[in-house]
């Protein structure tokens, strides 16, 4: 279904400032902490003493203290200590490496020895005074490949978000799908087309005119295990689009990371980097709540087909062109399985 | 558990005329539409390009347009249409006989060659201005025979609707019950007795006494799959009982079209239709608030009832006399679930 | 899991004043009402006619009435009447000796013939002028063990209810486990040490200074099948501890009567019955509020680490020192289940 030995998000960096966090990733119940020096930790989820959920607990000194007997844990799943008791032949409960990095942390749910920090994708647009970025968090009951499907087809805006970012130009617009190696890049060029409401309000933030033609692109790319990047802009018609000089285009990256959470539910991290007005803060939480408000759109349509798909687990699906970016995703992931599985 | 070559009511007809409605019947999710000039349509609530469900989408000049990929589906479960696409190869998902009568959309599930709309049972209340109809639906945990059986034996009124139509002398007076073919009829007549407050109500809101001694009768009439239409009315006692003339009289009929939807839950479509004041639209509002109010008594017991019966499914029931017309009722819906079979 | 030739606790007295009430208990469901006399009943909460539960009935005349129609149950489950039928024949629901005392209502869930009231254990402080009593019901999903693991070790205090009764005092004193037959008690006597805010409380209540040194002390006694009494007090230090004279300490005793619901599930009665100001209900009141409390903050943490040990059914768990109680618990329950097994 995923695969193990790469990393996937597992919250925002803030969702661990306070108390540590429980959160199951690809089946597996782990908490999430700041140990030493805030430096960020994951082990199982469960007490090697009684079984009882370690994110219960708290963090003192930079261990982890379970809430029930106040039995201590290292950030490596040993016991350091329990009142009153010996604890060095307690059974150690499993580690995962974890990286913070982007505002996120990172966790490798799969084979320790393996986990290279070198592997963590690059983000251009962090701590990089040029972009700002706003993003949320939402808990999708569907096989996170669906979202990938959704996500490298961009089609579907015209009909799920109709009064944002979809117009009729995109459906009317091959796109075109290739892929390098793991990657999976599909993209879409558009015209001399009118900008959708997004958009205007982007060109607006930027004080450019709103009501003019534009060319309008979207590159979704999708790396394995699950992040899907969307370069996506308009640039005032006639002035080169995608290659257009900065000053007559508006342009962002959505952001996707797309965590399994179960066989059929995900984490899905979403967000955009805009290269545009970088400093203003209101632009930021505008832009954050109205692509949140778009995103969730998604959500009732990604739940249901699951529920479908689930009713139906051996009925074909078409694979048609628009498909394309999500089919050849899957076959980079069903490659990715497969060599894990091999070398183990 | 259910006939399937047989008409059932899907929903009320103006449950669809905003947006389509998805509904499982007979354990088959469906979407039912409204397509040329208004006409009624059912098909599979799953679109053949990536199984979302139709019902999430809507209908644009008679077709029913997925809300995901845009793709349009034709009332006979083909593809018509679908942007920058050939359509031709896509497979047919199935489509369902639907009838609009009765102010209900009517469905028949099973094999689509043998529907023929003549075999919806008459209405001769239906746009009729000597009668005026009131109804609600409820959904339902249970087994829609649950149901069946609590219609055929109105023996429980004493104890679930005391306060309403319950009395005493339902439970003293013997009920008699006939099959005649797939008809099941249970009846009950009582003479010279006080009337219930439902009853009272009635007789006064027609402008006759409701402090004298009454007739009253019940005649649960079942036909398959699970029709139960229930002639109910008093009398002023001593001009006839039942074959009273209309102007000693108060009369009506309760109306139940009972549509598995799981083997274990059903929609039940509850109604009532009277040949009294007829254009008193008060008053219909008013039965069929308190006739909403007296069924919804019955669905925790039939709920629990159904708990019960799950938790214990080889426990043997009693049948007795009052059980006849459910026990009657289910003998034809076997009968008829037996001649399907060995007609496929 | 559990025995079932024993006596449970099923109800408070009270929950069946009114009406009947449905409760499971050792995976039965039961109805337990009075009947003749007010005298406490339980049969299986199905009414042998058509499967409804009878506890959505009425009691009339010290009979149970089924809610549906009107079946009359009497108490050793053999149908009474019905209106309109013989009843001679119908079969007989399972009855279930019961018994009320203490306040409580018991219920044997076993073999019927080897119930002895005499079994039940004795509350010295039930209608007793010297004694003062309060407490709830909290409904867990979690296996009852853990509520007896949680009860015999009361090292938890210094980390679930740190701002109640726990105190580091308690991890660094050891306790001590002794078995006598079929009883476990696990004791911990603390010195010299300040008093945490509850017994301060008491303290105060009683009219003692609160500021001083006291010797404080936990005896848990547990009997079969699920019952854990726990002495619990305080008396200024230097005055012979548990040993006191009676005007230097304030005292109670914890009282838990844990009832298996399912395998997964329990009701937990518990309370206190305190031997001070016996006569100040606004202190019962004040007191049962707090327990009700400290004893809520256990809750999350048992169903978390039932949902933990359902994920890791072969999970081995430590049993340290602390857990001895609950261990040895355990053990007598696991006797008394295979002695149960062997006799029958």
């Amino acid at each position: 279904m995923f695969p193990v030995n790469t990393w996937y998000v597992a919250c925002s960096a803030d969702e661990i400032d306070e108390k540590p966090l429980g959160r199951t990733i690809c089946n597996q119940a782990i908490v999430f902490y700041r140990a030493h020096e805030g430096k960020v930790a994951a082990v199982e989820d469960f007490c090697p003493h009684r079984g009882a959920p370690l994110s219960l607990g708290y963090v003192c000194e930079g261990k982890l203290v379970c809430g029930y007997h106040g039995l201590e844990m290292g950030c490596d799943g040993k016991t350091v200590a329990m009142p009153g008791q010996r604890v060095g032949g307690f059974p150690a409960i499993r580690s995962f490496p974890v990286e913070e990095r982007y505002g996120f942390v990172w966790v490798w749910p799969g084979e320790k020895d393996k986990a290279d920090p070198a592997l963590i994708p690059h983000m251009e647009w962090h701590d990089n005074p040029e972009w700002a970025y706003g993003g949320g968090l939402y808990h999708v009951k569907a096989d996170y490949r669906l979202m990938i499907d959704n996500l490298m087809d961009l089609t579907h805006e015209t009909y799920v978000h109709a009064t944002s970012i979809g117009q009729p130009e995109i459906d009317e617009t091959p796109c075109k799908t290739t892929v390098n190696g793991d990657e999976v890049v599909t993209s879409r060029f558009m015209s001399d087309i009118p900008a959708p409401p997004f958009w205007k309000a982007a060109l607006r933030a930027k004080g450019l005119a709103d009501d003019v033609p534009v060319d309008r692109w979207q590159i979704c790319r999708f790396t394995p295990p699950s992040h899907v990047i969307i370069e996506v802009g308009v640039a005032h018609a006639g002035h080169g689009g995608y290659d257009a000089p900065a000053e007559h285009k508006v342009y962002s990256q959505v952001i996707d990371f797309i965590t399994p959470e179960t066989n059929t539910s995900m984490h899905y991290f979403w967000g955009m980097a805009r290269k545009f007005n970088p400093g203003d803060k209101a632009l930021t939480a505008q832009i954050r709540e109205g692509q949140g408000k778009i995103f969730s759109e998604d959500l009732e349509m990604l739940e249901r087909q699951q529920k479908n798909l689930s009713a139906f687990p051996d009925r074909a699906l078409l694979k048609l062109n628009i498909d394309t970016g999500g089919v050849q995703s899957r076959k980079v992931i069903e490659r990715v399985i497969a060599a894990e599985r091999g070398a183990s």
